[in-house]
């Protein structure tokens, strides 16, 4: 039965990324998730409070994958912390794939809707205070030289939301697993103490 | 009748953003922006051969401030290149103001159309190759260190990019005119022979 359910929601998931890639989010009803993914709207409405909650559920299966690489990191030294999240990086390109349509998704709702964009900016700063903290330390404990934590952080989630978009733009433009871990290593080095 | 010209263009832009931005880029119709506008649909198509046209237009209106901050940058060295262009980043985060929306129906329409998908990947191939040269100059030259010009322009960009993104998503999250200038200045100091 629980197997049973999780698939449910598997294929609600999965047929939800679909359609709100190829039609939007505001073309997509739930009608139209429910008959593309083959279940009734009775299971729908079981997983889901609606179309709204199944969108920042997406959003927070993905924002995951970053969250685990930064609990994994808790307790290193900063410059292995850097490194170590930057290995979730391949498997973040990788997932994202054809994502492109549903990602531009996720920002445009933001843009339109006060819950969507709450859920969606809070990461970012969420990310940022992470990544200043982690800056701080890496100084303090002297492994970094004296950078400005506040800026260099903006400038790491900068870097790697602009290598996402740009290749999900443009899959073929680069080798973009490389340019992502070749990036950290440049801004990681760019901080250690010579 | 020039002018006259010149201001029935300019309301057909500002109609084609209006709606663009709120309904999407599907949703709104010619008919739609030529009574946004409040012209005929024959004074529509003397100024523009379909909305795709419109659409990419929009686009290169866009680009022109970075391509016009490169070209007065040429012939400068390459430190004095890199800040010359940044002074152009106030003037894009001002203009963007409460683009967010049209951006992200840039990108999605470039995820969805074979035409848009050139238009908007062509300027970051060719920023890319812009900014790979500039560094390389820099090296040789001997105001940079031996950084690797491909990875770093493609760092520039992505911070760009990524500043821009977040700076549309949450313009209260950080002084993000000045976020940009102190980024450009790191990256350039960074670079910089000691």
């Amino acid at each position: 039965m629980q197997q049973r359910s999780e698939e449910t929601r598997s294929k609600i998931i999965s047929s939800a990324i679909r359609l709100f890639s190829g039609r939007g989010f505001n073309a997509a009803s739930v009608d139209d998730i429910c008959a593309e993914a083959g279940i009734s709207k009775g299971a729908f409405y079981h997983h889901f409070k609606s179309k709204q909650d199944l969108f920042l559920s997406l959003l927070d299966g993905w924002l995951k994958t970053i969250d685990n690489a930064i609990e994994a990191a808790k307790d290193k030294p900063a410059p292995e912390a850097f490194t170590q999240i930057a290995e979730a990086f391949p498997y973040i390109f990788k997932t994202a794939g054809e994502g492109l349509p549903m990602f531009l998704e996720f920002w445009l709702q933001a843009s339109r809707d006060e819950t969507v964009w709450q859920a969606s900016v809070e990461p970012y700063r969420r990310y940022h205070k992470y990544f200043t903290a982690l800056i701080k330390k890496g100084v303090d404990e002297g492994s970094f030289v004296a950078v400005n934590p506040e800026l260099t952080a903006r400038m790491i989630i900068s870097t790697g939301m602009g290598l996402l978009l740009q290749s999900l733009m443009d899959p073929q433009g680069a080798k973009w697993e490389k340019v992502a871990r070749d990036s950290v290593k440049m801004l990681v080095d760019g901080m250690l103490k010579k």
